[in-house]
Protein backbone atom coordinates (compact mmCIF):
# COMPACT_ATOMS: atom_id res chain seq x y z
CA UNK A 1 0.00 0.00 0.00
CA UNK A 2 1.10 3.38 -0.75
CA UNK A 3 -0.52 4.82 1.85
CA UNK A 4 -1.46 2.65 5.02
CA UNK A 5 -5.03 3.21 6.59
CA UNK A 6 -5.06 3.57 10.33
CA UNK A 7 -7.37 0.17 11.74
CA UNK A 8 -9.28 3.73 14.13
CA UNK A 9 -9.95 5.56 10.34
CA UNK A 10 -12.64 2.59 9.23
CA UNK A 11 -16.28 3.16 10.42
CA UNK A 12 -17.18 1.35 13.58
CA UNK A 13 -15.36 -1.65 14.69
CA UNK A 14 -11.30 -0.82 13.71
CA UNK A 15 -11.01 -4.32 11.78
CA UNK A 16 -8.60 -5.21 8.41
CA UNK A 17 -11.87 -6.39 7.11
CA UNK A 18 -13.36 -2.96 6.74
CA UNK A 19 -9.96 -1.87 5.30
CA UNK A 20 -9.08 -3.97 2.87
CA UNK A 21 -13.09 -4.10 1.53
CA UNK A 22 -11.94 -0.33 1.13
CA UNK A 23 -9.65 -1.17 -1.52
CA UNK A 24 -11.41 -4.31 -3.24
CA UNK A 25 -15.03 -3.74 -1.50
CA UNK A 26 -15.71 -2.42 -5.00
CA UNK A 27 -18.45 -4.74 -6.88
CA UNK A 28 -16.03 -4.53 -9.97
CA UNK A 29 -12.19 -4.79 -7.88
CA UNK A 30 -12.17 -8.62 -7.37
CA UNK A 31 -13.62 -9.74 -11.12
CA UNK A 32 -10.69 -7.22 -12.13
CA UNK A 33 -8.28 -9.25 -10.36
CA UNK A 34 -9.50 -12.71 -11.42
CA UNK A 35 -8.99 -11.47 -14.94
CA UNK A 36 -4.91 -10.05 -14.23
CA UNK A 37 -4.76 -13.39 -12.36
CA UNK A 38 -5.89 -15.21 -15.60
CA UNK A 39 -3.36 -13.72 -17.36
CA UNK A 40 -6.00 -11.16 -19.19
CA UNK A 41 -3.76 -7.92 -18.99
CA UNK A 42 -5.49 -5.35 -21.46
CA UNK A 43 -8.05 -3.04 -20.40
CA UNK A 44 -10.31 -4.22 -23.16
CA UNK A 45 -9.84 -7.85 -21.93
CA UNK A 46 -11.03 -6.78 -18.22
CA UNK A 47 -14.00 -5.27 -19.42
CA UNK A 48 -15.37 -7.63 -21.48
CA UNK A 49 -14.46 -10.68 -19.03
CA UNK A 50 -15.98 -8.68 -16.46
CA UNK A 51 -18.59 -6.99 -17.92
CA UNK A 52 -18.12 -3.81 -16.11
CA UNK A 53 -19.14 -0.27 -17.64
CA UNK A 54 -16.13 1.10 -19.15
CA UNK A 55 -16.17 4.54 -17.10
CA UNK A 56 -16.49 2.31 -13.53
CA UNK A 57 -13.98 -0.42 -14.56
CA UNK A 58 -11.29 2.93 -15.30
CA UNK A 59 -11.84 4.51 -12.11
CA UNK A 60 -11.55 1.41 -10.44
CA UNK A 61 -8.56 -0.29 -12.20
CA UNK A 62 -6.84 3.81 -11.38
CA UNK A 63 -7.94 3.08 -7.95
CA UNK A 64 -6.16 -0.26 -7.22
CA UNK A 65 -2.97 1.07 -8.96
CA UNK A 66 -3.11 3.82 -6.92
CA UNK A 67 -3.61 1.62 -3.55
CA UNK A 68 -0.72 -0.45 -4.84
CA UNK A 69 -2.98 -3.61 -6.19
CA UNK A 70 -2.16 -3.86 -9.65
CA UNK A 71 0.90 -2.03 -11.94
CA UNK A 72 0.85 -0.53 -15.08
CA UNK A 73 3.51 -2.13 -17.27
CA UNK A 74 4.71 -2.12 -21.15
CA UNK A 75 2.49 -5.30 -22.83
CA UNK A 76 5.33 -8.02 -23.94
CA UNK A 77 4.15 -8.57 -27.27
CA UNK A 78 3.40 -5.13 -28.06
CA UNK A 79 5.72 -2.73 -25.92
CA UNK A 80 3.27 0.72 -27.46
CA UNK A 81 0.31 -0.26 -25.21
CA UNK A 82 1.02 -0.68 -21.16
CA UNK A 83 -1.47 -3.53 -19.13
CA UNK A 84 -2.44 -4.19 -15.26
CA UNK A 85 -0.21 -6.64 -14.10
CA UNK A 86 -0.50 -7.59 -10.02
CA UNK A 87 1.85 -6.09 -7.28
CA UNK A 88 3.03 -8.79 -4.55
CA UNK A 89 -0.10 -7.41 -2.52
CA UNK A 90 -2.13 -8.49 -5.64
CA UNK A 91 -1.07 -11.82 -6.05
CA UNK A 92 -1.65 -12.36 -2.11
CA UNK A 93 -5.50 -11.91 -3.15
CA UNK A 94 -5.14 -15.42 -4.27
CA UNK A 95 -6.59 -16.98 -1.65
CA UNK A 96 -8.99 -14.84 -1.03
CA UNK A 97 -10.63 -15.26 -4.80
CA UNK A 98 -10.44 -18.82 -4.59
CA UNK A 99 -12.55 -18.88 -1.16
CA UNK A 100 -15.03 -16.79 -2.54
CA UNK A 101 -15.45 -19.15 -5.51
CA UNK A 102 -15.47 -21.94 -3.31
CA UNK A 103 -18.15 -20.47 -1.40
CA UNK A 104 -20.08 -19.28 -4.71
CA UNK A 105 -19.84 -22.96 -6.08
CA UNK A 106 -21.22 -24.32 -3.09
CA UNK A 107 -23.94 -22.07 -1.96
CA UNK A 108 -24.95 -19.25 -5.12
CA UNK A 109 -24.65 -21.17 -8.35
CA UNK A 110 -26.74 -23.66 -10.16
CA UNK A 111 -23.78 -25.53 -11.46
CA UNK A 112 -20.36 -24.73 -11.10
CA UNK A 113 -19.05 -22.84 -14.04
CA UNK A 114 -15.38 -23.31 -13.59
CA UNK A 115 -12.91 -25.83 -11.32
CA UNK A 116 -9.90 -25.36 -9.43
CA UNK A 117 -6.91 -27.26 -10.06
CA UNK A 118 -3.67 -27.60 -8.20
CA UNK A 119 -1.45 -28.88 -10.38
CA UNK A 120 -2.63 -32.28 -12.46
CA UNK A 121 -5.55 -32.84 -9.89
CA UNK A 122 -8.26 -31.37 -8.76
CA UNK A 123 -7.81 -28.37 -5.46
CA UNK A 124 -9.55 -29.61 -2.56
CA UNK A 125 -8.53 -26.61 -0.54
CA UNK A 126 -8.37 -26.80 3.70
CA UNK A 127 -6.83 -24.42 6.21
CA UNK A 128 -4.34 -25.94 8.31
CA UNK A 129 -2.55 -24.08 11.52
CA UNK A 130 0.77 -23.80 11.46
CA UNK A 131 1.40 -23.62 14.81
CA UNK A 132 -0.17 -26.88 15.90
CA UNK A 133 -0.47 -28.32 12.73
CA UNK A 134 -4.08 -29.50 12.75
CA UNK A 135 -7.05 -28.63 10.31
CA UNK A 136 -9.33 -25.39 11.31
CA UNK A 137 -12.70 -25.42 11.82
CA UNK A 138 -14.27 -22.02 12.53
CA UNK A 139 -15.66 -23.31 16.28
CA UNK A 140 -11.87 -23.02 17.65
CA UNK A 141 -11.04 -19.75 16.13
CA UNK A 142 -11.59 -16.79 18.18
CA UNK A 143 -10.92 -13.16 17.95
CA UNK A 144 -8.69 -11.05 19.98
CA UNK A 145 -9.46 -6.87 19.77
CA UNK A 146 -6.02 -5.26 20.36
CA UNK A 147 -7.59 -2.47 20.42
CA UNK A 148 -7.79 -0.30 23.53
CA UNK A 149 -11.53 0.22 24.35
CA UNK A 150 -13.03 -2.43 22.44
CA UNK A 151 -13.68 -6.05 23.24
CA UNK A 152 -16.02 -8.92 21.01
CA UNK A 153 -19.31 -7.27 22.05
CA UNK A 154 -18.42 -3.80 21.22
CA UNK A 155 -16.74 -0.18 22.28
CA UNK A 156 -16.62 -0.32 25.89
CA UNK A 157 -16.36 3.94 25.86
CA UNK A 158 -20.23 3.87 24.12
CA UNK A 159 -21.63 0.49 25.53
CA UNK A 160 -25.22 -0.48 24.15
CA UNK A 161 -27.84 1.50 24.97
CA UNK B 1 -29.47 -20.44 -1.34
CA UNK B 2 -33.16 -20.15 -1.31
CA UNK B 3 -32.94 -19.40 -5.54
CA UNK B 4 -29.96 -20.09 -6.80
CA UNK B 5 -28.27 -17.96 -9.52
CA UNK B 6 -27.37 -19.48 -13.08
CA UNK B 7 -23.69 -18.49 -13.65
CA UNK B 8 -24.80 -17.31 -17.16
CA UNK B 9 -26.85 -14.55 -15.45
CA UNK B 10 -24.06 -12.96 -14.15
CA UNK B 11 -22.23 -10.04 -15.98
CA UNK B 12 -19.32 -11.18 -17.85
CA UNK B 13 -17.59 -14.67 -17.45
CA UNK B 14 -19.65 -16.99 -15.96
CA UNK B 15 -17.83 -17.41 -12.41
CA UNK B 16 -19.12 -18.32 -8.86
CA UNK B 17 -16.49 -15.51 -7.70
CA UNK B 18 -19.23 -12.66 -9.49
CA UNK B 19 -22.21 -14.77 -8.26
CA UNK B 20 -21.37 -15.04 -4.59
CA UNK B 21 -20.89 -11.02 -4.95
CA UNK B 22 -24.29 -10.55 -6.19
CA UNK B 23 -24.94 -12.05 -2.52
CA UNK B 24 -21.90 -10.56 -0.02
CA UNK B 25 -20.02 -8.10 -2.20
CA UNK B 26 -22.29 -5.06 -0.83
CA UNK B 27 -19.91 -2.36 1.20
CA UNK B 28 -21.74 -3.92 4.71
CA UNK B 29 -22.34 -7.45 4.12
CA UNK B 30 -19.34 -9.13 5.39
CA UNK B 31 -18.88 -6.31 8.33
CA UNK B 32 -22.45 -7.31 9.23
CA UNK B 33 -21.68 -11.24 9.28
CA UNK B 34 -18.44 -10.48 11.34
CA UNK B 35 -20.26 -9.05 13.88
CA UNK B 36 -23.12 -11.82 13.73
CA UNK B 37 -19.97 -14.21 14.01
CA UNK B 38 -18.77 -12.51 16.89
CA UNK B 39 -21.80 -12.81 18.92
CA UNK B 40 -23.67 -9.47 18.41
CA UNK B 41 -27.06 -11.02 17.14
CA UNK B 42 -29.41 -7.16 17.66
CA UNK B 43 -29.95 -5.08 14.82
CA UNK B 44 -28.49 -2.17 17.38
CA UNK B 45 -25.52 -4.23 18.38
CA UNK B 46 -24.96 -4.59 14.36
CA UNK B 47 -25.58 -1.64 12.99
CA UNK B 48 -22.95 0.66 16.59
CA UNK B 49 -20.26 -2.15 15.56
CA UNK B 50 -20.04 -1.87 11.53
CA UNK B 51 -20.79 2.02 11.62
CA UNK B 52 -23.46 1.22 8.52
CA UNK B 53 -26.38 3.84 8.13
CA UNK B 54 -29.31 2.18 9.66
CA UNK B 55 -31.59 2.02 6.34
CA UNK B 56 -28.89 0.71 4.09
CA UNK B 57 -27.95 -1.86 7.13
CA UNK B 58 -31.86 -2.87 7.55
CA UNK B 59 -32.20 -3.38 3.61
CA UNK B 60 -28.93 -4.99 3.42
CA UNK B 61 -29.89 -7.54 6.44
CA UNK B 62 -33.28 -8.59 4.67
CA UNK B 63 -31.36 -9.16 1.40
CA UNK B 64 -28.94 -11.28 3.45
CA UNK B 65 -31.75 -13.24 5.40
CA UNK B 66 -33.89 -13.73 1.51
CA UNK B 67 -30.56 -14.86 0.24
CA UNK B 68 -30.43 -17.69 3.38
CA UNK B 69 -27.39 -16.40 5.01
CA UNK B 70 -28.87 -14.88 8.20
CA UNK B 71 -32.03 -16.50 10.09
CA UNK B 72 -33.80 -14.45 12.50
CA UNK B 73 -34.64 -16.27 15.48
CA UNK B 74 -36.15 -15.18 19.40
CA UNK B 75 -33.26 -14.00 21.49
CA UNK B 76 -32.46 -16.76 23.88
CA UNK B 77 -32.28 -14.15 27.06
CA UNK B 78 -35.33 -11.55 25.14
CA UNK B 79 -38.03 -13.80 23.36
CA UNK B 80 -39.98 -11.00 22.55
CA UNK B 81 -37.11 -9.84 20.36
CA UNK B 82 -35.63 -11.56 17.25
CA UNK B 83 -31.80 -11.31 16.45
CA UNK B 84 -30.00 -12.35 13.46
CA UNK B 85 -28.14 -15.87 13.29
CA UNK B 86 -26.07 -17.65 10.65
CA UNK B 87 -27.41 -20.54 8.65
CA UNK B 88 -24.69 -22.97 7.14
CA UNK B 89 -24.02 -21.07 4.32
CA UNK B 90 -23.16 -17.95 6.54
CA UNK B 91 -20.89 -19.83 8.76
CA UNK B 92 -19.49 -21.32 5.83
CA UNK B 93 -18.00 -17.33 5.74
CA UNK B 94 -15.35 -17.61 8.28
CA UNK B 95 -12.59 -18.69 5.96
CA UNK B 96 -13.49 -15.52 3.62
CA UNK B 97 -13.87 -13.25 6.84
CA UNK B 98 -10.24 -14.62 8.08
CA UNK B 99 -8.81 -14.50 5.00
CA UNK B 100 -9.66 -10.99 4.30
CA UNK B 101 -8.54 -9.94 7.82
CA UNK B 102 -5.12 -11.28 7.49
CA UNK B 103 -4.70 -9.52 3.71
CA UNK B 104 -5.20 -6.34 5.36
CA UNK B 105 -3.20 -7.01 8.62
CA UNK B 106 -0.49 -7.32 5.66
CA UNK B 107 -1.23 -4.97 3.29
CA UNK B 108 -3.82 -2.38 4.47
CA UNK B 109 -4.04 -1.22 7.98
CA UNK B 110 -0.71 0.51 10.13
CA UNK B 111 -1.08 -2.05 12.52
CA UNK B 112 -3.18 -4.52 13.14
CA UNK B 113 -6.43 -3.98 15.41
CA UNK B 114 -7.05 -7.91 16.50
CA UNK B 115 -5.36 -11.16 16.36
CA UNK B 116 -6.79 -14.56 15.22
CA UNK B 117 -6.45 -17.34 18.08
CA UNK B 118 -6.76 -20.86 16.87
CA UNK B 119 -7.70 -22.55 20.43
CA UNK B 120 -4.92 -21.43 22.99
CA UNK B 121 -2.33 -20.37 19.86
CA UNK B 122 -1.97 -18.02 17.51
CA UNK B 123 -3.23 -18.82 14.26
CA UNK B 124 -0.52 -19.02 11.36
CA UNK B 125 -3.06 -20.63 8.98
CA UNK B 126 -2.21 -21.70 5.40
CA UNK B 127 -3.67 -23.75 2.70
CA UNK B 128 -3.27 -27.32 2.11
CA UNK B 129 -4.60 -29.71 -1.10
CA UNK B 130 -6.57 -32.96 0.40
CA UNK B 131 -5.99 -34.78 -2.54
CA UNK B 132 -2.34 -34.28 -2.60
CA UNK B 133 -1.37 -33.29 1.06
CA UNK B 134 0.91 -30.29 0.05
CA UNK B 135 0.58 -26.45 0.87
CA UNK B 136 -0.87 -24.65 -1.88
CA UNK B 137 0.98 -21.82 -3.79
CA UNK B 138 -0.53 -20.13 -6.23
CA UNK B 139 1.93 -20.50 -9.03
CA UNK B 140 0.36 -24.21 -8.85
CA UNK B 141 -2.93 -23.39 -8.86
CA UNK B 142 -5.28 -23.24 -12.69
CA UNK B 143 -8.41 -22.75 -13.28
CA UNK B 144 -10.52 -24.85 -16.03
CA UNK B 145 -13.52 -23.53 -17.64
CA UNK B 146 -16.23 -25.74 -17.59
CA UNK B 147 -19.18 -23.26 -19.51
CA UNK B 148 -18.74 -24.51 -23.54
CA UNK B 149 -17.93 -21.48 -25.78
CA UNK B 150 -15.11 -19.81 -22.68
CA UNK B 151 -11.91 -20.04 -21.88
CA UNK B 152 -9.12 -18.71 -20.06
CA UNK B 153 -8.86 -15.72 -22.39
CA UNK B 154 -12.48 -14.90 -22.28
CA UNK B 155 -15.34 -15.84 -24.91
CA UNK B 156 -14.67 -17.70 -27.98
CA UNK B 157 -18.04 -16.48 -29.44
CA UNK B 158 -17.08 -12.90 -29.14
CA UNK B 159 -13.60 -12.74 -29.47
CA UNK B 160 -11.22 -10.17 -28.86
CA UNK B 161 -11.64 -7.04 -31.52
Amino acid sequence: MTTRIDPQDVPGRPCSLSAALQIVGDRWALPAIREVMLGNHRFRQIARNTGAPTDRLAARLKALVESGILERRPLPDDARYSGYYLTAAGRDLGAITRELIGWGDRWVVTDPPSRIRHRDHELVAHTVCKTCGEQVHGKDVHRDELTPGWNQSGSLESPEM
